[in-house]
């Protein structure tokens, strides 16, 4: 921390935020995220670059990235048919709250074409059937070319371990369960039969094994016997939307750190 | 619904509080439970509960039962170590907010026999080992001869099939997690290393099937990467307390009724 | 509540929900709301309701009313410039979930035209200035004739109580605070100076008396010290929209009651 | 930043916590909370506080103050008749939970002595009455001699501006609803009145103007129409105690930073 601060305050940069996290009191991961504003930042990244790497980065063996904030990251939605997740992302995006540009709409079906179209972001059809699938992934992974993060808003196709490999950049689920419960399919219908008294929704990072990605934020809401499964869904698509909002902003911030198989949001 | 109010208002009967709830809309179970003021209801009790049964329960198949709201259930607590859920209930008891009696207090450990001497409350010390269960659990039956509810305070010991249908009144146990998410043990060790954001705690009849039995309440509350295992049960703590409160209270009130592996809270 | 479901028994009907409150165990007002399915409604309504009136309203002394839940009711959504309540409302529409049909969105300001237009509904700009109002009122008088409902989905224009009597039906509006916390204007910009924890939102019936009609429904979030003015005001849209669609959907279903200054919602 | 860090490695520090806040971009206040681990802290403390004096404070205009964290802050808790609060901190006193050392209850009442006594706290009876104020006031600063916190645990007493100053410690406050809403006398009894749908409770640090101070947490809980006053305070009751505990807490750790008017909770 001595030595991040030090060297910023050397460049003349004003941290406005720095956070901390040490996942050990002794002989941890120290994990750091520190938002400064340095007059001339263009000019001078690539000595700034150099000098962090040699002066700091090195001697602490650290991995570290430098992000300008006035660019924000490139994301592409793969949605399905339920509109709800996706249309929130796009309204805040275009109010500016979203903090990342949506630059593509992908869906194996066709129902929200015009929804995306009225909002000027380009939507494309990707249709996948259980023999097309390889072609499927292929054409996705042409369409998520240069994209620095790829949102599932209620994508429900599984994407296979080698395409997670290949597209290279994370991608953000949003599972509508509190999970580890009801990991999998169906999960509004098992918490009917299950009697529980909430029903959640996580936002994760996709990994190779379902529903098991490090998860980024969770919220639940009350129901009751009341609400059978329909009410159940439309309870869970507003923690739903609103879940998959503040993980894609803090996401789009640089607030997460995975590690371990967790997600430190900073 | 017609019937059961068409009664009361012939006994001169006052609904103070109604609620209802159908399983299905055609075809369901209908599940009621009304509050009425009937004076000189000691009286004529045998006589309503004739007319009742004659009138109204035959005709429809009804399982029903009367409860005088002016005799509170008998409850006993079961405990082990921990203070938080005993003490709050206990607490509770005083205050007249429990709407039962508390009339013992058993444990495997001594550690909070002074505190329930406190409370004016008999405590039994019943210890268990693997080896003298059956020993125990037949002590246990003894001593909670005669209670209307056996409250699981954190007790860590399960018991056995056997035990529940000798004891043939409903337990009542809180799990320190939200199920079914970490069914069985170390349930805030296990959503340490899961990274979720939310913990929580659940308040369900015990069968034999571990922490799978009817769900009466549920809460969460939010944590973090810096919330260790020791802040987990911290917070958890005050979930768990809060949770067991409100369920031992609807249960002392009869607002719950299982149906289907799931309760209805009326 | 005997007399009630003694006459729809008496027509064959089948109660799916009852709900009831009693504003004081002795001597209160007695609040109920019926859901049934009666065969035939149409044709045997004029019937039912002559009886209804007769046999039970006239004995008791009841204010009642009977809605066919198959006919929606009819809203009108005033709104200024910010989008978030509208768009939640009206894709809430679109899905089915509220329950109201929306056939009329009114603005003192264009900015919203092409939203509205995107989803079918007609948009009218009604201008208002300081000299204008009694015309500008004068002219939504005329617009929201016929319509059961007027939502006030961000209006930021305060209605005259003569207005008010002249629209003759319910105003829902949604205020940007926990009342009565933060009566008036720039209730986040006075949260922020007082430093609360939690920022909320509350939707009322409108009164002549500013912010101070029946509270329908509220809920908060948590903030910081983090969370500027534009912070506090993101967190708090989610509050809003929310908070308000659920209000709108219960009066949709003939859930809210006013009594005495306040709601009862069954 | 730099200088602390950089001092703080100087002396072979390790950093367990470090969190800063500035009151605005250009120009704020800067406030920062440091936890670190100084390996024989007791014998360098005035050679440290020295340096940290003459090479840093000065510079840069600091206020600033060191806590040994294995020396805990004593603290002394005013109470009239309400248990819950007071119960509630006995027990995370001896649970280890508070962080602080409770080490006296004094009361305008008898009725909560012997519960104070069962946790091993000296008690004092101060009574109160309208013409005993000042000799009331006069007793309890003798007794709040050396004390570093003072907490109000429902303390029913308006405490003199006189007085505080006199106290010369941070006294902290819960009161009984979410303010500002409900400012003064009987907020639950107001809270009915207005039909509100949530209740809350507010720690604040107390100044001479009436629930004016600071505030530190705040939370709330649903209730409705069912909810009389008593029911009111029972739900009440869990977030008041719940809301002071955290308060509580946080002040013992160091966390609370007055500004402004309102609190920088690090």
């Amino acid at each position: 921390m001595a030595a991040v601060s030090g060297l910023l305050h050397e460049y003349g940069a004003n941290i406005a935020q720095s956070d901390q996290y040490s996942t050990s009191i002794a002989g941890g991961t120290f994990l750091m995220r520190v938002v400064f504003l340095l007059p001339d930042l263009e000019q001078r990244r690539a000595a700034f670059e150099a000098d962090f790497q040699a002066r700091i980065a090195q001697q602490y063996g650290m991995e570290w990235s430098l992000h300008d904030t006035a660019v924000p990251k490139r994301a592409a939605i793969l949605v399905s048919r339920e509109d709800h997740c996706l249309l929130d992302l796009l309204w805040r995006g275009r109010r500016g709250e979203l903090g990342l540009d949506v630059g593509l709409v992908a869906s194996n079906h066709t129902d929200l074409a015009d929804d995306v179209a009225g909002f000027g972001v380009p939507f494309e059809h990707v249709p996948v059937t259980k023999d097309t699938k390889p072609q499927s992934e292929a054409r996705l992974l042409e369409l998520l070319h240069g994209y620095d993060v790829v949102i599932l808003a209620r994508y429900m196709q599984i994407l296979s371990g080698d395409f997670l490999q290949q597209l290279g950049v994370p991608v953000i689920n949003i599972h509508h369960s509190f999970l580890p419960a009801f990991v999998g399919a169906q999960p509004y219908e098992r918490a009917r039969v299950r009697g529980v008294k909430l029903v959640g929704a996580t936002a994760h990072y996709v990994t190779e094994e379902l529903d098991a990605g490090p998860i980024i934020e969770q919220d639940v809401a009350r129901v009751s016997h009341n609400d059978d499964v329909v009410a159940l869904k439309a309870v869970g698509r507003d923690i739903e939307r609103t879940v998959l909002a503040r993980a894609v902003i803090w996401h789009g911030e640089d607030r997460v750190i995975v590690h371990d198989g967790t997600t430190v949001v900073l």
